[in-house]
């Protein structure tokens, strides 16, 4: 195809972001395995080279698409790990996850779903946010029933984010994501809200 | 590596179970759409030709992989929906449904969690038991919340199953899990157990 004057060319200053749209796009279709760069240059109608501008392994690409959630989530940890007791903790963790979940259904699906993505996220400093945001959620159940209740709740969250079942609104869909989270972890849902 | 005297050659009877487990592992660390058969008979230590003899595709591979599990799956939903009670419907699915992922951990992440193998499934018969076995847990409360419960309590499942966090016994952790189902769903356990 011929590129015409309206489609941006390599240089246009937003093809960084696209790239990382179309790799969001492609990673959650074919996994982030199964994704080459060739592939998301094909699929922007770019060259390889393109690419290659900006991102020299897919591995880079992947660091840029996770990114943006990766500092939210620093943040939510590091808020929920701020509370003074061990239930306002986990409810500030699991409140901000689903939130994370449904403003970002397909990066998280992404970020919790796919082998080879968590293969890399554990190997890097993002394992120590995923051990953190367990220890928030276990921590109300003492041994080993509150880890399995945590990794049930980040899991579910993220699964059921991911591919909706339902058209549902966003609020709605939270409110039944922190409920069930809530009721998994035999939480309370906080008196002032 | 020249093959020895104690290597199965691609002749051998186990061959085909041997590449299916390969393939479960490999599918487990590079995803399906990361695994091609050249991989698996590079980890076999047999020609890609011996794979042929088998598979002709990827896609022939991953339903001999998922085989066995859907089949289970398909009794655990049968034997669920002949139950009286919405109650006791959700129980056994939920109880056998835990007991799969605990039994076939690695199997049960890439049935459940890798965006290749879930597009195929669901496009495929095996769509008709994800709504299914959704139904059975989703009944219990009435509206998009049943849903969403549900939804989380499959994903938490398979994803808490996969890669362990602790290696707890099996009964510790069926336990835990189907623990975490019931509270999710707000189901009580049965009396007689």
């Amino acid at each position: 195809m011929a590129p015409t004057a309206l489609q941006p060319t390599p240089a246009a200053p937003d093809t960084r972001q696209r790239l990382i749209e179309v790799a969001v796009a492609l990673f959650t279709r074919h996994s982030f395995a199964g994704t080459s760069l060739q592939m998301i240059a094909d699929e922007l109608g770019v060259t390889k080279a393109a690419v290659y501008h900006y991102f020299h392994t897919r591995e880079e690409l992947l660091a840029a698409v996770v990114q943006p959630l990766t500092d939210q989530l620093q943040t939510i940890i590091e808020t929920a790990e701020a509370q003074r007791s061990r239930s306002s903790r986990a409810e500030h963790m699991l409140t901000g996850y689903a939130d994370l979940a449904v403003r970002n259904p397909a990066l998280m699906s992404v970020l919790a779903g796919d082998p080879g993505v968590v293969d890399l996220l554990r190997a890097g400093e993002v394992g120590g946010l995923i051990d953190r945001q367990i220890k928030l959620l276990a921590d109300l159940e003492p041994g080993p029933g509150g880890m399995v209740k945590a990794a049930m709740v980040l899991a579910g969250i993220a699964g059921a984010a991911g591919p909706r079942l339902l058209r549902l609104d966003d609020d709605t869909f939270r409110r039944h994501l922190v409920e069930g989270g809530r009721r998994t972890l035999g939480l309370r849902a906080p008196r002032n809200r």
